[in-house]
């Protein structure tokens, strides 16, 4: 998916919702599990309910790989579907893999390729060459950790390097050089959404996927406030607040429900932003 | 496995090698190819021609993903048959995993738990509550991404911090405080052996996992000179260098070929060093 298409996707659906599909099988309701597929199940009665709320799915890599082989089953299913059904979804493998050249390759051929997610979260700690054979592929995209939601996101990422510059700082300044906007996009924490002034100013027209909104406890006002850009330039990713927000047979209505509140709450935002005449068009 | 056990094995096969099982079907040997399971079998015949010469086998999931549902059946298999016929072997997910900690406490069920290898490789840019989870298992460890073996190491892990120290310092100063020399492991690469003079200093005890002898160009004899401690306390890898030393149906014999030369200078170097009196016991 290309970027203008990406921000077409959200013009048309007043929406800059990710829905993160971390799906447990000890945390989906009871009745699933009697499926011959609970994971997929669970996905495909979410994905009908939202989609049009939404412009992103994540899967979780983890979620599924502690399934084993019938995790990953059900995450081919789930990817295959989204692509079929809903291929106006930007779907991104929240894998957060990074390796030495020959190995990332391996990565990107199993998930932009073989999978064909248009983006895979990837990690900086390996440098350029663990970063590159992910942005060889045409219109696919690196979602790059910059300054993750996590406590221990102040155990490396802020430290200050000899120029007075946080780690996550030298991260962008060092990562644009290897892509730009139209394949490389960072992840960003919601709880510091403050820091996305600075982050603006390095990297003013890249998407960031900004998690941590919801059960982390972001703000998705101040994220906007402080992130948006005249493309949007945001996907705001919610999961357990959406996707467990019922456990009865009832769940995919609740988290429609859920993913509705959010929806109008970006459909406010976006209107209020200097794109509001882009609504016009 | 505890660090006692590894040590033993250490000495009782004089060699602290470790295989990297890195298999890539376009690489592996034709006539395998018609074989149910072409990975596992590649697997299967390496491990029975090499087990006695090392002490760890390091399947890189990289190249178990890129092939789906048929690769992660194939490291299935090939982690099961390790553990059940050669179970003083020191198993080596490489996953380079990390994540917040619900999440990487999914992976550590996945690869700790599930598929019960002895450790796993992991990223430190998260931070503390992204390691911990792999840390909660007994006997079980972390090995934590400190100096790689690649060019892009150079990228963020020897910036410079405020207090004039390098990142790959850094995490290993902040990381020790996390687990101790019976969890936690480190990655450091071998082509910058003189570099572990000053690793050792942080982190005398821990175990180091080696990468980068051979195909990575770095040398055993800097290795064991500058990283060797008194429990040997280096693990050294050879992926490409032994599995693929050979094309044709005799592949295994020349992958054991190439793993005895290692394993001779190995027991060489542990006869040189300070540890030459343990072999008397």
């Amino acid at each position: 998916m290309t970027r203008v298409e990406l921000f077409e996707n959200i013009k048309k659906k007043k929406s800059f919702l990710c829905i993160g599909l971390d799906t447990d099988l000890t945390k989906i309701p009871a009745h699933l599990l009697l499926e011959e597929d609970p994971a997929f199940e669970f996905n495909k009665q979410i994905i009908d309910a939202t989609h049009d709320l939404c412009v992103s799915y994540k899967p979780n890599m983890a979620f599924y790989e502690t399934e084993g082989v019938k995790g990953w089953i059900s995450l081919e299913k789930t990817i295959n579907y989204i692509n079929e059904k809903y291929p106006d979804q930007f779907t991104i493998a929240d894998a957060k893999r990074g390796d030495i050249g020959n190995t990332s390759s391996m990565y990107a051929k199993a998930f932009l390729e073989k999978m064909n997610f248009d983006s895979i979260t990837v990690a900086p700690y390996m440098g350029e060459d663990s970063v590159m054979p992910f942005l060889e592929y045409p219109n696919k995209w690196v979602i790059l950790l910059a300054l993750t939601s996590n406590k221990g996101a102040f155990d490396f990422q802020t430290t200050l390097n000899g120029n007075n510059e946080a780690l996550y700082k030298q991260v962008l300044e060092t990562s644009k050089k290897w892509g730009n906007a139209d394949n490389l996009m960072y992840v960003v924490g919601a709880t510091k959404a403050e820091m996305l002034t600075e982050i603006r100013s390095i990297v003013p027209d890249n998407f960031l996927l900004v998690p941590g909104v919801g059960a982390q406890g972001g703000s998705l006002n101040e994220v906007a406030k402080y992130g948006m850009n005249d493309q949007c330039g945001l996907l705001v990713n919610s999961s357990r607040g959406i996707i467990y927000a019922g456990n009865g047979k009832d769940f995919a209505l609740k988290a429609r429900a859920e993913a509705l509140i959010l929806q109008q709450e970006m459909q406010l935002l976006l209107l209020d932003a200097k794109l509001t005449k882009l609504f016009g068009e």
